[in-house]
């Protein structure tokens, strides 16, 4: 079952995340980390899972395992460079479960790799975490019992700081997925845009976007690509300051504000982007709004730079919509960490009043202004973006004027 | 932020489920059960949570609490006759995280029933759990550690078995919210099923049932509701005993076949089911797949009565498929639990020739007979059924002929 010869070379190595990893572990004097949430399998791997219960296994002279079921592994070797092992999750001739069918190939791994009495880091406390398929594991405990039972003798820590540190910044290969990313969500806003009118249910609107995705040609550079779209009109849009997104049955009406929110995600690198039309021409109130919020965009787009205290990003948008009658109406932070996250408010860097995450090179991130009217609607626009060594680079650079999120009523 | 007094008289109670959770604490000896995964906060409370950071807790004397981010009271609010309690995941004025906004009312809820030195069940091993919202917390041993650490006197409990073990058989309520969530799908399958052709890639052939499914007048009936559909065509449907399903890039010719798989939710209670479609009349060996596959169903169907052992189903179909010649290719069991679970061959009834479950009414499942084929194709047809006093009851009883499933080229 455990086959470590089985490295493919069709996928480079991604040194930088490597090297990053094995200063970590070395800094926290740690032999190993190990986990099982997608987003921590794919900082460690480059693989995205799909049950969520492969396990990541990295050693701090830089060796780095999957332990997969045997149905994922054509997938796995088509995005990680890493050392494959599988276990078989069931078959006609026995019924089992996740906890024993992982317990013995991963006793196995361990000890392989000399690390049976080693001080191993591991995933304990909850987080909040994006999945894309419709059912995944919750190995939970599980995870941290098998090993502990199987040798006592291993030190296990809390990596959850560790992991999430290390997902911050992200690596120039890991930025070029997220950009592929965002580039497959930006076709679908630009074709399903020239559906959207007036007369469609909140649902079907959203559905003439993730069509768009779903036939978008770009989609063949992912190896699994999937898209989520929202549709929140009128008096709707007014409640999307939700921690959720939310597609009711109302149907959009002439006049109408209609927020269009994705997260959408391509090989496992999450995106969050809203853009809200108005269904005909805007009004003077609309007017108003969108000039408010086009412009704390720019000006928290302008204050983006290496070292800069996350506040300040925040400071420059909520000043802007202050400044124009809106102070009230911004009801969230300005951003918070994406890509290997999605709808998580406690990604870092959090671009929150209350924050002093300092921004570093390679941290990715949303910047979403928005304005929330009770009862009438509501505006967002929301970019993602990275941290270069010249400021911001938007990797969502389209449909960004009042022109552009016009339609035909 | 505690109030206790906020119950809704929209939602009739499930007066059969609260007696079953009473009766089983009781046989139990627990004072109380609590949990976080959706699955298990819908089974004790009728609320299906979104971010899955919802803690649900039932006591032995039957009062149902549900504690949740103050987002999703409204729609909890339309779903249970819980008690509602709210927490504040984050504010402007704060930065946070789950399980320091839970930790606080989880304590006060816990205290004020009395429960301070309790024996309480409580969810400890990992489970494969169906998934709605694009991100879901993963609470892990989170939960458990609150309560410990707050009060060390309670004494924690596995309630994971007893969970699977109350999730098996459906109340009459909760077989009614699932027969709904099957008419959805079936609208979705039939509307859908009328655009499918070749010349389509399979994103797109998915995208035809997903957009029936948002434009179906019947979901205003839910209060969440969505749908996962997947297109597997060809020689890629071969694959399709996988444990998931994989809508890739290829586009449907002429003459294929085309599995649709759609695994969907109505307030959070699961659907699965397949349909293949011949693209242009069936030829000779297609005929012959559908022939084997429909007899094997029938096989099955005529079999499932209360106290049943469920290898005896798996067998019903196996025999059929074996006795024409397509016995290796059926690669995975009959069927397994469907309804609190969508995709999870663990789920009890497992229909699968090793298993000893006995039949109950109101189990239910699916029967998914199937024809693997290396390189050609796959042809699967599952439907979802409940156990009733006179057999079996089919929940998706649609396009289950030949004739039905062939379509224009």
């Amino acid at each position: 079952m455990i086959d470590a010869a089985n490295t493919t070379a069709n996928v480079p190595p991604d040194i930088d995340r490597i090297d990053r990893v094995v200063a970590t572990l070395r800094e926290q004097k740690l032999d190993a980390v190990f986990c099982c949430l997608p987003s921590h399998v794919l900082l460690l791997t480059g693989y995205w899972p799909v049950m969520a219960n492969t396990v990541a296994l990295f050693t701090a002279d830089g060796s780095v395992h999957l332990l997969l079921p045997e149905d994922e592994e054509e997938i796995a070797a088509q995005m990680s460079i890493a050392q494959r092992a599988t276990f078989q999750p069931g078959s006609l001739s026995q019924i089992t479960n996740s906890k024993k069918a992982i317990a013995q190939p991963l006793a196995h791994l361990v000890a392989s790799l000399g690390l049976d009495s080693a001080r191993i880091g591991v995933e304990l406390h909850g987080t909040l975490a994006p999945v894309s398929y419709l059912a995944q594991s919750h190995l939970g405990s599980t995870l941290r019992d098998i090993v502990q039972d199987a040798f006592p003798q291993i030190v296990l820590i809390s990596a959850d700081d560790l992991l999430v540190r290390l997902s911050m910044a992200k690596t120039p290969r890991e930025l070029d997925r997220l950009r592929l990313s965002c580039k497959l969500a930006q076709a679908a806003y630009e074709a399903g845009s020239t559906e959207l009118k007036s007369g469609s249910v909140e649902p079907r609107a959203a559905e003439f976007f993730r069509s768009a995705y779903a036939a978008c040609p770009a989609r063949k550079q992912a190896v699994c690509t999937d898209a989520f779209y929202f549709c929140m009109s009128g008096a709707n849009s007014a409640t999307a300051h939700a921690a959720y997104a939310r597609t009711r049955t109302r149907t959009i009406e002439p006049g109408d504000l209609a927020m269009i929110h994705c997260n959408s995600q391509a090989d496992g690198y999450w995106t969050d982007i809203t853009r809200t039309y108005t269904c005909g021409q805007a009004d003077a109130k609309q007017t108003a709004m969108r000039a408010a919020i086009l412009e704390a965009r720019q000006a928290a787009l302008a204050r983006i730079s290496a070292g800069v205290v996350a506040a300040e990003i925040d400071k420059a948008a909520r000043d802007v919509l202050a400044g124009r009658g809106f102070g009230e109406n911004f009801k969230h932070a300005t951003g918070h960490g994406v890509g290997f996250s999605a709808a998580n408010h406690d990604a870092i860097p959090r671009i929150h009043p209350k924050s002093t995450d300092i921004l570093e090179i390679g941290m990715t991130f949303n910047i979403e202004p928005a304005i929330y009217i009770d009862g009438y609607g509501g505006m967002r626009h929301c970019d993602v973006v990275a941290v270069t060594d010249h400021g911001a680079e938007v990797l969502t650079d389209f449909q960004n004027t009042a022109s552009a999120l016009e339609l035909a009523a």
